[in-house]
């Protein structure tokens, strides 16, 4: 499929050279959306302008709507106002609307006043839910039916008012008052005899969620029921939209993508093809507060000059202890916080992972611990060095267990993401009470060291 | 919905106690499998298997395959192989080829002699993919039309056929070989004229899968195209089952924990709930592979051991140059790892990713290095100390940006994961280097700095 494009794209290029434009609307018409817009995001602005400007608003809002969300905003401000709020027209509501929350002020609010009156209407309800809840993510349009119909009646229904809406996936049921009372999937309503009753075939018991949900317990639902979509609701149960699996599939992509940076100490927006600039300024802060924890670790250090002018050797074991303390806690950190993520931890058995972290790390340091000892002794011939190593990584490999597994439970429990910051807080931890604790040992021992 | 899972458990631990297990299963059947998995996954094995002994099988396999892998395996070895045969017979053919290749040998022989012997075939069929390919996630039947039919023949053969397919998602058109040559959505099937033939409704241009495709590019297709399912071709474009969307939804979750977990040193299996010696015996080896490469990063500090001992305040610095480096190094390898993986980075976009990464880590070594430097200077009163500082700084963020992003990519190219390992080679390089570049260079300043 890639080779395919590439290969498109070089006719691309060559009929933009030639001006034919609308030879390349022709092309890309007959194209996927998804290949449509990878081939326009490669091409540069004027093209992209040229191209968007003339293709038909039903074809370019398809394409447009699969492109990043960071070139949708650079196009939509290229664009004449005529030309995006046509695209606009097109687009799915939940799409438009993370469209106008990412444009300026200005041109989000102009852009709504020229767009279909009731588009207009739709954007800014949707607009109210945060980008990141159930109200932000859905669609605010579902088919539905009323209970008493029959199976025939219901598809004839259906295939009256269905080219209207983007895709079927269930069909939900609804009482007069536009309250969510059942749901029936299309394989049902097909399978089912023609007269069957809706009320009949109908699954009582609706999964749904409510408009301020956060998006990650919507996809969690999604996923953990296997469902196509899920009906999404306000506090007395009316109907407001659905949220489509094809959107959760992004959440967790994105959900995963945040971890991950978070732990490495990034923003969610960098991506690998970010210009030079943008990513130095995005890492710089955090390296800079990385740089002050590396100097609190430091002057720990600092607090012992003597005893590492009296026996040097002292400074060749400290990378030991504090590299082996750091990668205890990531990996306590790297499973605490993808439980979490995962829902695996309920916050009630947190203290049962603390233990099991801490008593991961004491078992860890004292394995680690009794090689290192052994080595020091072979290397140095001092039988206190290899003790004093030994008590130091079991100190700190217990420290880095229960602050791997502690310190994200506790910003869970606070409100807060358990994993930003979550790395720089236990290096910090481990690279501190390591230093402490080796260096205090070694000059509590000190004589039996020199 | 969680609250209520604790209320049903409560009520089903009292049934238990009074041994009324049919009362039990009678309150299980009423749930949606997904909770009735959880809420038997969390009761002891003697209960499990008086549960699922004397459980309807059609109910028990859709429990059954909504539990944890582990469980699965776990409660599998525990049920008389009648029962567990049973079970099979009704799962879905994917699912029960994962259950069988994770069982040993002798019983999974055991069991495939007692199912049905058209599940036999299809699990034999399904075990010769590997489990972490297109052919191992299919199901092996998808919803098949000639495309001489007219939409309403077409439902009316649906009815006739539908209840023995788990989902119908799309329905695929095949020529007399069993070629596949298009597809039909549900959706437009039913909002086509009665007579609207299949062949003018159809999609020719049909994205697909090869069976022995990877599932990372499985789920990369499902997600760019949003579909619901994929269908699964051999060679010759014959049809050979379908990937639905939930399963790739799994996928994408396994990966990003899988990533999360190799970029931290662990093993995939493990998990919040593992027990202790399984997790300790899964990191220790890691560690110590860990612990290797940190004696060589404290030989390097052991060649500089004069230095050190003329200028001591050389310790207190170590771990700011070590840990800054370790630190650019994983922000790089965040990137690099999560860009591969969700297919923004091609490799012939490598060197370009490399370039950049290099390019920020000499930016942020110029910054944070010419911090140090100052605060050195201020702390220390030697200006050469500061100098030292800033240089060995820059060198060390180079370093830790090229190798952050081109050891991945390196990883990548050779065929390996380029999570795996990628964090313990970075940080042995950025020490070592550190170190190295740090020590080297007070080493030749040394008269300036005593």
């Amino acid at each position: 499929m890639k080779e395919r494009n590439e290969v498109i794209l070089k006719t691309i290029n060559r009929l933009l050279k030639e001006e034919k434009t609308e030879r390349v609307i022709a092309v890309l018409g007959r194209l996927y959306p998804a290949d449509a817009a990878e081939i326009v995001g490669s091409l540069d602005e004027e093209h992209q302008k040229a191209i968007f400007e003339r293709w038909a608003p039903d074809q370019s809002a398809s394409a447009f709507l699969e492109l990043e969300e960071g070139d949708q905003v650079d196009i939509a401000e290229n664009l004449t106002l005529n030309a995006i709020s046509e695209i606009l027209n097109e687009m799915p509501a939940d799409d438009a609307a993370d469209l106008v929350a990412d444009l300026s002020g200005d041109l989000a609010e102009n852009l709504l006043k020229s767009v279909r009156s009731e588009v207009e209407t739709e954007i800014r309800a949707l607009l109210k839910y945060g980008e990141d809840t159930a109200g932000g993510l859905m669609i605010p349009e579902a088919v539905t039916l009323k209970k008493n119909m029959t199976a025939e009646e219901a598809i004839d229904e259906l295939r009256r008012m269905a080219p209207n809406v983007e895709s079927i996936y269930y069909i939900f049921v609804i009482n007069d008052e536009n309250q969510l009372v059942g749901v029936v999937s299309l394989r049902d309503l097909i399978i089912a005899p023609a007269s069957a009753m809706i009320k009949d075939i109908m699954n009582p018991d609706v999964i749904y969620v409510e408009a301020t949900a956060d998006q990650e317990e919507t996809a969690k639902l999604i996923s953990k029921y296997d469902l196509l979509a899920l009906p999404v609701v306000d506090g007395d149960n009316h109907l407001l939209g659905v949220v489509t699996v094809d959107d959760v599939l992004d959440v967790v992509e994105d959900e995963a993508t945040e971890d991950i940076y978070r732990l490495a100490g990034l923003t969610k927006e960098e991506k690998i093809a970010s210009p030079v600039m943008d990513s130095f300024l995005k890492r710089v802060p955090w390296m800079v507060l990385n740089l002050g924890t590396a100097f609190l670790a430091s002057s720990v250090v600092g607090l012992f000059e003597e005893s590492i002018s009296s026996v040097v050797t002292l400074a060749v074991f400290m990378p030991i202890v504090a590299g082996m303390g750091g990668n205890g806690g990531t990996q306590a950190l790297a499973v605490t916080t993808r439980g979490i993520a995962l829902g695996e931890l309920e916050l009630s058995s947190g203290l049962k992972a603390l233990f099991k972290e801490g008593l991961i790390g004491l078992m860890i340091g004292l394995t680690t611990g009794l090689i290192t000892a052994i080595v020091a002794f072979y290397w140095k011939g001092n039988v206190f060095l290899g003790l004093v190593l030994f008590l130091a990584m079991i100190i700190n490999l217990l420290i880095a267990g229960l602050s791997g597994a502690g310190i994200p439970i506790l910003l869970k429990r606070l409100g807060y993401d358990p994993a930003l910051g979550s790395g720089i807080i236990i290096t910090t931890f481990t690279d501190v009470f390591g230093f402490l604790a080796f260096l205090g040992l070694a000059t509590f021992f000190l004589k039996y060291l020199i």
